[in-house]
């Protein structure tokens, strides 16, 4: 079967590679019918991930179909379409039970990085019964892969560690793809603002049309006093950040309220400086979180309902044969606009 | 009327001092009965605090009886024994409405820092009937003056904040006052194991004593490292810093557990560094407060109960007339071995 | 100055009456700009609220101006515009200090009850500071009136404290003016399907429009039916019961799901049956509540960002003159279609 | 192997039986080493169980051995010493995925009703890897015994349901061994008062000595005004109905404060009559729960910290061999003071 497979210096291609079979008894075997690409996989291929070795197929987003069951496996078989999510979760282990999927003992993130991934024409997905889900009768099986890793994250780590609620005011910071994702699930709790930040105009038009009341392009570094002013100086209940650097959390902690939250989305590389000469005394609380798509169940139901439209997500569509083609897109978005790319396995 | 007045380059002293009067509708006179020292005195004193202007009288915690009230008072009468809370709120504000009585827009800490405070013999406390609380018939009035203000920080900034929980494991950094009063209060909800380091020994050995599973030492610089064993690897649901410094911080995060919480307490002067290149995927939640004191009703209910004993964190005893003698007791603690002293106004 | 005033056996009428002066120092003297008329209103009228006695003004919502305030009163000033909240609380008691300002011991549900109300030219309001509200500039004064008791009242009994969210499945008992409060209030928190069962078709037809997702007509006995039919025999997550009787009740407990909540809104005159015999193990909830009008803050922000429009609710105009006429209305509202009724002082 | 068990018209008695064997993957054998009898099964010996059918071995409570694991078993292996919880939990169906995995749809309270249960020699545990829970090395297993059932039963549907807190009032309706259960773990969170009410004497001598604060014997029909007294008229916080009939749900009714929590722990039989003309505007919540066991981790831990001590329930032990003597003790409480009895398997 052809895959997408990790290379050092810039020689990840897309080979030939046998199909993968069951393993452990929890194993599903997926024949994948569309991928995308996610923003770490941009840091895998700059060699940026220590757990992601030379070989490794990537991708951990996506929605398939059934193509063989371990005997461990008791919700799916064989023909089910099934949307994989990124985080595998055993269900059994102390931190799944405590609905902590993300470190789970024996899964977690570990799809298109400590084993092979989604961006190939089969996938072995570990623990099965608790890391996919079926596909609802007459979805938009497209939509759903934005199901998979960025709508539950920004969403999970954004919107639900936020605590964003009706009547609050929440500045998302960076309008990136994952940004974009915590901005049209921010809206599930009705907040009175949302202001957007971000240094690329193009991305913060798309973000006023997604639904942020004001933008900001932070590029003159007077984001904070925009913010503070629109606030009437009393700074946001909810600071989300989404690009994972140093200058975006300290914008947070310049515009957060009293009794206020920051939930960083973002993957940081380097430390930050946390101002608690400040903020020891403004009751305010931080949050970071790895996705755990607990919220998965409730996402399609709101993508079901009309609440939510994933598609909106949706910007550019390849075929697996195209796949150097799409990372480049993907890659360059700042000239090719694109948000999320679908690959048609 | 004597009151213990801030001078700079060491120069405060008990003066004499004009009694004060009711200003504003909502104040009442308080005559003090007793009051006590807290850490952000000693921080005063050094200059370090810049809202507290020289000639400011010191303190702001302590019993007493009310003198007299304001014609807007309508919960205390002349004559009534009441709790000075540190905190005072107006009830009425967007904060205090919110139980944020720390950010009243007319309060907060305010006593011994921009109004006059407790160590003398007659206070003015304003917005009385919510920043004051009757004392209960037959209390031991000496007790509930660690209800101003050590034991609501201990219990809302750490226990609360922290998320402390039956059978949850919890880390205490500081065994001063306020690592005690954690320590104290931490147990209203049975944490299976309460570790707390210190330097001190002796404060340790009092931690025992008021109830720590296990007590550190932590000059040999290898805290993590026994905290992480004690663990079983796993780090603590509670990491609770009541120190105010880099170094304790740090620690925090070396030993918070996956979906842990670091409550800070301490009162921090310069900034830290957060490690979110380890952190933003370990789902923590870091938090800040300056006490709201709203649990203060509760901590009544605990001390009528026997549930809490604030008396042992009492060790000695002055007249309002020692009360440099006082201060020096408190301030050498090393050597005095004291925690909380109480000074009969 | 002109009052509606309670009488018995039908001889409630429009008086004259004198204009209410200070009492406590905590009191505002508003002249009423709009008022209307509640569903207890013709409770009183019938003779069936003990407290409210021959005499009385009746009325507990409207927006006014202060026309004088005592000596206590800090928040307001002669000439402020204000939404007077239908709950009066001192901000003083246990219960206004744990939120519950329903249950104020000096306050609470007074106005138009034990007290005079707003249906006339003046109103007294006690412990004004924590009972009135700013109007925001440029606000529309008439659709505030719907948040003195209404939309606070949906919201907090019927979507707060059914736990309305995201993806979730609710249904409404009862599409009168309560039950399309809560109906548009439901809609903050994005529930997936919000069902609502009525006997009158024409509520249900603005039911639809308000943003109901399913209308049931329940006259032929089979709402329960339709409702596990629509839920895939899974029952709701909320069901809220908005009318106050017994049968309305009795559904509730046919269509709730296991972990769902039963939100009481509905004013009851008689026991039910609650049949644990059944839900002893069903692992559900059931909530009764004063409103507590708590989220007046919140609601008026959510209608300044024009998430919620209240002018939906208003369906005719009076004038002071004309309540007789504006109370035939509300009365008849099956013939007249009436919603809410605006009468203007 | 021997089991016991059920037969109609009181011929239920221990029987010789085939030892059972594997029959899906997920299951286990477990070798029982102690085994207890529970308040359901006096009501399925009588016939009120309808889901439990003749020929059933009874019991869903024990510690065992490991004797033999399915396929599809990760988490044990032959040998394992383990604690049976009385709720199978398959970890993957929605309600499990909700920590509700007493509506688990192929699990739930099954064993010793629906499927053969602990009474005997060896039994089978389906779910084996989310239904079982290691012994902790050096546990006192017969303590354990209480985890499978009692305390989780009346800590998660009593305690957490209820909403107990440090400083609240609770008060307990029914001194049985599910309403000691509810007083050793109610006092996990440092509640002020615990006013436990039966009408046994030396029951509620044992609940004085189990922490309740004050103890009322409602023979004389006068409870509800001597808990309304003890609360300055206020009512109780928490009211946990710990007995499953009308009278004592009316009790918790006549009891329960403002803005309270009446938890329901017995199992009713018939319906009950519902207050709402007198509730619906008292702020309060009713809850029901069948036992999800989410706490066992939890209650280990307190366990093993000595935090609760869970022997205190014992009172009585048999061998397998007398375990109709077992059942006749148990059944005659009140003469022989029987709490819980071990039987030795």
């Amino acid at each position: 079967m052809k895959a997408f497979v990790y290379r050092e210096n810039g020689n990840s291609a897309l080979e030939e590679k046998a199909k993968p079979g069951i393993k452990d008894p929890g194993d599903a075997i997926v024949k994948m019918l569309k991928t995308t690409i996610c923003g770490t996989d941009l840091h895998i291929l700059k060699g940026d991930v220590a757990t992601c070795k030379p070989g490794r197929t990537l991708g951990h987003e996506g929605v398939g179909v059934i193509d063989a069951v371990g005997p461990a496996v008791t919700v799916f078989k064989v023909g089910d379409h099934v949307l994989i999510s990124c985080i595998s979760a055993c269900g059994k282990c102390e931190y799944c039970r405590r609905n902590m999927y993300s470190h789970c003992t024996t899964g977690g993130w570990i799809l298109g990085n400590e084993i092979d991934g989604t961006q190939a024409e089969f996938v072995r997905t570990p623990h099965a019964d608790t890391s996919l889900y079926p596909v609802p009768s007459g979805a938009d099986e497209e939509a759903l892969v934005m199901l998979s890793d960025i709508l539950p994250t920004g969403f999970e780590c954004g919107v639900l560690n936020g605590k964003v609620a009706p009547g609050s005011t929440v500045a998302i910071i960076g309008a990136g793809p994952i940004g974009l994702a915590t901005l049209l699930t921010a809206q599930f709790y009705s907040p009175a603002q949302i202001i957007v930040v971000d240094l690329d105009d193009s991305r913060l038009a798309v973000a006023k049309q997604f639904g942020a009341t004001t933008t900001i392009n932070s590029e003159d570094g007077k984001a904070a006093d925009a913010i503070m002013k629109l606030t009437g100086n009393r700074g946001v209940d909810t600071a989300i950040e989404a690009v994972g650097i140093a200058s975006t959390f300290e914008l947070c902690q310049a515009i957060i309220g009293p009794g206020g939250t920051i939930a960083n989305v973002g993957v940081h590389g380097k430390k930050v400086d946390l101002h608690l000469e400040l903020l020891w005394s403004r009751n305010i609380a931080i949050t970071t979180r790895l996705v755990d798509t607990v919220s998965t169940p409730m996402l399609l139901k709101t993508v079901e309902s009309k609440k939510l439209d994933p598609k909106q997500l949706i910007t550019h569509h390849f075929k697996l044969t195209e796949i150097l083609e799409a990372y480049k897109t993907f890659e360059h978005a700042a000239d090719t606009k694109a948000l999320k790319v679908i690959i048609d396995a």
